[in-house]
C-alpha cells in the first residue's frame, strides 16, 4: 500500500476533483518522487475532457513535474534521497527497439505516458502528476539544477524538451535564421532556448500585442502573420520553422519564408486538418515538412542542462491546486504568461 | 541568321505542327547540337495544352535533348564538334546565387527552362527540343557515352534525374529500403536507379498488370496499394519513399510506412490539392514530407556517368515526330512502356 493523494478528472464533463489512490511499491529499479511542483499542459485539457477520444478515467493529467526523491530501490544508481528529480512525459518504453536503443524513447512503439496510458505495473492507468507523489523507474527520471527556480523549471519537462529537440534535430545555431510560429507555452520556450542557441530568432504571432513580449523573451525580430507584406520581407530566408500552433492554419504562408532545403517542424496536431500544404512550394525548394514530438530522456537531461547552464526557465503564474479547473479555463481564453505551474504545497489530504 | 525546323502548338487547343523559327547565333560559349532524340515528358503536353496556365505561344516543347555538337564558341573547353551531348530541363540560371554556386541551379530563382521561359538571348521564349538543333550555353550541355542506346538516353535528362537527384539526396543505398509509388516515365527511372544503389526497392502500384514489369525492372517487391492488408504489413519499414505520382491521392497511406526520420519525397505537382495528410503521422515518427525538382547539371553529369556505368536506360518506344499528337493521347492513357522518344531524323524541311 503506497497511498497517495491527487485531483483527478472522473468524466469529460466533470471539474477536477480531490482523488485518493494508490502508486506502485518501490522496485528496485524505481524512485519516488515527492512532487513539489507540476506545470499545467494543454494536453492535460485535452485528456481530462476527452478531447482525444481517448481517456480512461479516471484521469489524473500532469507531466511536467518537479521535486524532490523521497525513496530509492536497492539497483538505483544515479539518485538518491534527498536529490531534486523531474518526470516528463514518459515513464517506460520498451528499451530494446531501434528507437529505444537510440535514445529516442518517445519514438517507440511501446512508449507509456506519463498519465492515461496502460500501466504494466499496475493493470491500470498511468497517473499523472497532479498529485503529491510519483514511482518512476530510474531511466526514466532525470537530474534538476538547484541552480534555477524550481517551478519554473517544470515545464522544461514537456514544453521545453518539444521544442528543444527540433531545434537541435535541424541544427540550429549560429549563423541560423530562425522562426517560431506563436507565442504560447512552447513558442515562449521555443524563442528562449534558439535564442540561447545562437541563432537570428524571428516570431510569428497574429496578435501585436505580444511584439514587447517576445523581444523581452529573445526574439530578434516580430512579424505579424496577417500582414502578407511583413510576411513578403522574409520570403526564401529560413533555415528552419517551429511551428507550435495546433490550431488549424494556412501552412504555405510560412513553408514559402524557407530557403532551399530549409524544413518547417510541427508541433502540434490539429484538431481540424491544416488547408492541404501546397506541393509546389515543397518542390520548387526542396523543402520538408516535418512533425516532431517531445524528446528523449538522453536529450531531456541535456535541454536541462542547457537550461541550467543558460539560465533558461519557463515565464510561469503559479497556482493552487484548488485553482486548476479555473485555470483550464484560462488556458482556453489564452489567459497565461506563459504556463501554470501548480504548487504541490497545496495539495492536502 | 541560323534557321530551325521544329513542331510546334500554336495554341491549347490546337496539335502541334510543322514550325519554321530561327535558333540564336553560336556565341563564345555556345555550343550548337544537331538535335538526334528527344524524350517525351508530360510536362511538355502540359505546356503545349497551357495546362500550368504558362504558356506563350508558339510553345516549342522537349527537354530530354540527346544529339551531336555541330558547331562550337570560341571559349568552349569542354566539347568538340562530332561529340555527343545533352541538354536537360536547364538552359540558363543566374550563375552567382547559393543555389548556382552550390550546383543546383534548378533552385535558382532565375532558373530558365529549355522551354517556354523568357529567354535574354532572344527576348522572346525558349524554345525546346522537338527541333532539329539547338544552341545552348556549354554550362548547360552534357556528355553523353557512346556506350547506350542513344535513343534510350534521351529521357535520363528529365525522367532520370528527377528521380536520381531525391535518391542521392536522401542518401539511398545498401542497406536501404526505397518505397518507389507509381510505374510511369518517372517511376520506371525510379525503380532501375534505386536498385542500381543497391537498396531494396519496393514499387507501389493501383494495377496488378504492373507486377511482372516492375520486377523486370528491379522492384525487389510489388505492392498493390489498393490492399490495405498489403500495405499494414510494411508499416513503418521504409527509409525513404519516392512518390512520382502527380495526380491528387491520399498521402497518409504512404507515410504511415515510413520509419522514424523517414522521408517521403514527392516529384509531381498534383492539378487539384492532395487530401490534406495527416500531421500526427508526421509528429508521431518525426516523419518528413518533401518536394525535388529535376537535379543540377553537375549532379546531371555524374547521374549520366552512373547509367554508364550500370548500363541503364529509360524504356522507350521510338516515334516520328509526325506521331506526336497520337503519342500525347496515348500518354494521357497511360498507353506508353515507359517514355516515347522522337526520332529527329524524321523531322525535314
Amino acid at each position: 500500500m503506497n497511498k497517495a493523494i491527487s485531483y483527478a478528472a472522473h468524466s469529460a464533463k466533470e471539474k477536477l476533483v480531490p482523488f485518493n489512490f494508490e502508486r506502485r511499491d518501490v522496485g528496485k529499479k524505481d524512485i519516488q518522487i515527492e512532487i513539489l511542483f507540476c506545470g499545467v499542459c494543454h494536453s492535460d485539457l485535452h485528456t481530462a475532457r476527452n478531447e482525444w477520444q481517448n481517456a480512461v478515467y479516471p484521469v489524473i493529467p500532469g507531466h511536467e513535474i518537479v521535486g524532490r526523491v523521497v525513496s530509492v530501490g536497492a539497483d538505483v544508481k544515479a539518485f538518491k534521497i534527498g536529490d531534486l528529480a523531474g518526470v516528463g512525459c514518459l515513464v517506460d518504453s520498451c528499451g530494446v527497439c531501434e528507437d529505444c536503443t537510440d535514445g529516442l524513447e518517445q519514438y517507440c512503439d511501446q512508449e507509456i505516458f506519463t498519465y492515461n496510458s496502460p500501466d504494466k505495473h499496475t493493470g491500470k492507468m498511468t497517473y499523472g502528476g497532479y498529485s503529491n507523489q510519483i514511482v518512476v523507474d530510474e531511466h526514466f527520471v532525470l537530474h534538476i539544477s538547484d541552480k534555477l527556480d524550481l517551478a519554473a523549471v517544470a515545464p522544461l519537462l514537456c514544453a521545453g524538451i518539444t521544442t528543444y529537440s527540433p531545434l537541435r534535430h535541424w541544427k540550429v545555431g549560429p549563423g541560423s535564421k530562425v522562426g517560431i510560429v506563436g507565442l504560447g507555452g512552447l513558442g515562449h520556450m521555443a524563442v528562449k532556448l534558439a535564442h540561447a542557441m545562437g541563432a537570428h530568432v524571428v516570431l510569428f504571432t497574429t496578435s501585436p500585442d505580444k511584439i514587447a513580449d517576445a523581444k523581452r523573451l529573445g526574439a530578434d525580430e516580430v512579424v505579424i502573420s496577417k500582414n502578407p507584406d511583413e510576411m513578403q520581407a522574409h520570403l526564401k530566408s529560413f533555415d528552419f520553422i517551429l511551428n507550435t500552433v495546433a490550431a488549424a492554419h494556412n501552412l504555405d504562408i510560412f513553408v514559402e519564408l524557407l530557403k532551399r532545403d530549409g524544413t518547417m517542424c510541427l508541433n502540434g496536431v490539429p484538431e481540424h486538418a491544416h488547408p492541404s500544404p501546397s506541393i509546389f512550394n515543397l518542390i520548387f525548394k526542396r523543402r520538408q515538412i516535418a512533425g516532431s514530438l517531445i524528446g528523449g530522456i538522453k536529450e531531456t537531461q541535456e535541454m536541462l542542462n542547457f537550461c541550467a547552464e543558460h539560465n533558461i526557465t519557463s515565464d510561469i503564474e503559479v497556482i493552487a491546486i484548488q485553482d486548476i479547473n479555473e485555470a483550464y479555463e484560462r488556458m482556453l481564453k489564452g489567459d497565461v504568461k506563459y504556463r501554470f505551474v501548480i504548487d504541490m504545497a497545496t495539495l492536502k489530504d
